[in-house]
């Protein structure tokens, strides 16, 4: 264990730069918080940087078994700083008092094929809720990969991170720089593209998605754009009966991704 | 038009104080605020009791046009106020300069019951995000109603309302002082009680929800109480394919309404 105490240090500006999209960017890093997560992140122990815990995490219902785990699994790099530093630091309302500094896994879609493939896209996804939770889900669902748009919120922003509730290190997020490019190597490789738009005339769960299939989920507002939707092979609808003009997007997204599961399931 | 200057003014007071659980049960009124959540409300114009301009609102896209609206629809009571002042007394960070403080409309289990019956039922939901957006998957969906109990999370905090998108006004909600009887009430009109639940064997999707159903939709963090899930008719379980422990729970709870959709629409 190390301590710091001055808020000059050089980790701790590391950290609170790392609030930023530009410096994850630059550093290839992020930070993620509180005790559940860094136990997801232990799994993935390569990607661990450095911990950052305060020292009233003793105090804290499974602050001691963290730390234990920690050592157990020889994890190094800890530092430890008082609770009013871990404060200044920290990006949540109510802090458990531990974070780790992680390096960013870039995970090409290409490395992720395999004989059921079954991908999530987000096509600038804007809301860091809705993106958290959407990766959750696909990964509970059970999803080959995430892939993601230029257009999206960063993944490793700290609310998208909170939202994922882990899934995060649970299956590949592949970054897109030129989505309609990877669409188009997905179409080559016999994946179908498939994705909720006005213009689709049937519902979604009248389709079969036992095959290879790939489910894109729209922006917020705009849903997805034209470019990708006149590439689509199959877009359908979410039946609405009520008054309510839309549903929330995380929802739908929820709703077309299970019906991938639900039709596999089904022999 | 009438025109407030001060914060002292009785109405300012008024609705900063429906700010507050507590006031807006006293009063038995809350506010609503922006152009498309005032367009909702002015289609159940009997339950607007008063509505409050900023000064700036006909800068604001479409500010004109609801202004019109309002005068159009007869809508009395409306009181303008300098832009600071609006600041002062309004819920969201980017307010566009309308609220409208509502009546409270209560609507009694009794009085909903038809012949296809499709209640969704909240069972202690905390999230006001999740909340608001449960009530507006049921709206989509065509819900009879969404019966919340008494450990949920207020339906009239200005986050739910938020959340519902107007969805508060397209269908009942009724308020269960106690859950269980009401529950009960349900069972003796023959209405399916469903929810997921740990205990759940059969998945969500190999029910047939055609009949008279509720769903039922537990707290975030603990799902449905015991008592309730022993007077559940059918409890099912969302399948986990990935290594997510839990669903965010307005998805979960999408799955489920949806579900009932799906099956009615089918023949």
């Amino acid at each position: 264990m190390n301590f710091i105490t001055s808020g000059q240090n050089p980790i701790i500006k590391e950290i609170k730069a790392l609030k930023e999209k530009k410096y994850r960017d630059q550093k290839g890093l992020y930070f993620i918080e509180g005790i559940r997560f860094i136990e997801e992140a232990i799994k993935e122990k390569e990607l661990i940087s450095k911990v950052l815990v305060s020292e009233k995490i003793k105090e804290v219902k499974g602050g001691k078994e963290i730390l234990k785990l920690l050592e157990e699994e020889k994890i190094g790099n800890i530092y430890t700083v008082p609770n009013k530093l871990y404060l200044e630091v920290t990006d949540t309302e109510n802090p458990q008092g531990i974070l780790a500094v992680m390096r960013k896994k870039s995970v090409s879609v290409e490395s992720v094929y395999d004989d059921k493939n079954f991908f999530v896209v987000l096509d600038s996804i804007q809301d860091p809720g809705n993106m958290g939770t959407i990766i959750r889900t696909a990964d509970a669902a059970g999803a080959t990969a995430v892939i993601v748009s230029k257009g999206c919120v960063d993944v490793y922003n700290p609310k998208v991170l909170r939202a994922t509730m882990g899934s995060i290190f649970h299956l590949p997020i592949c970054y897109s720089e030129n989505l309609l490019e990877t669409l188009q190597s997905l179409k080559d490789r016999g994946i179908v593209l498939c994705a909720a738009h006005l213009r689709g005339s049937k519902n979604y769960f009248d389709l079969n998605y036992k095959g290879n299939v790939a489910i894109i989920v729209g922006n917020e507002a705009n849903g997805i754009t034209d470019s990708v939707a006149d590439l689509s092979d199959e877009l359908v609808k979410i039946p609405m009966e009520g008054k309510s003009e839309s549903l929330n997007a995380s929802v739908a997204a929820g709703l077309l991704i299970y019906e991938v599961l639900r039709c596999r399931m089904k022999q």
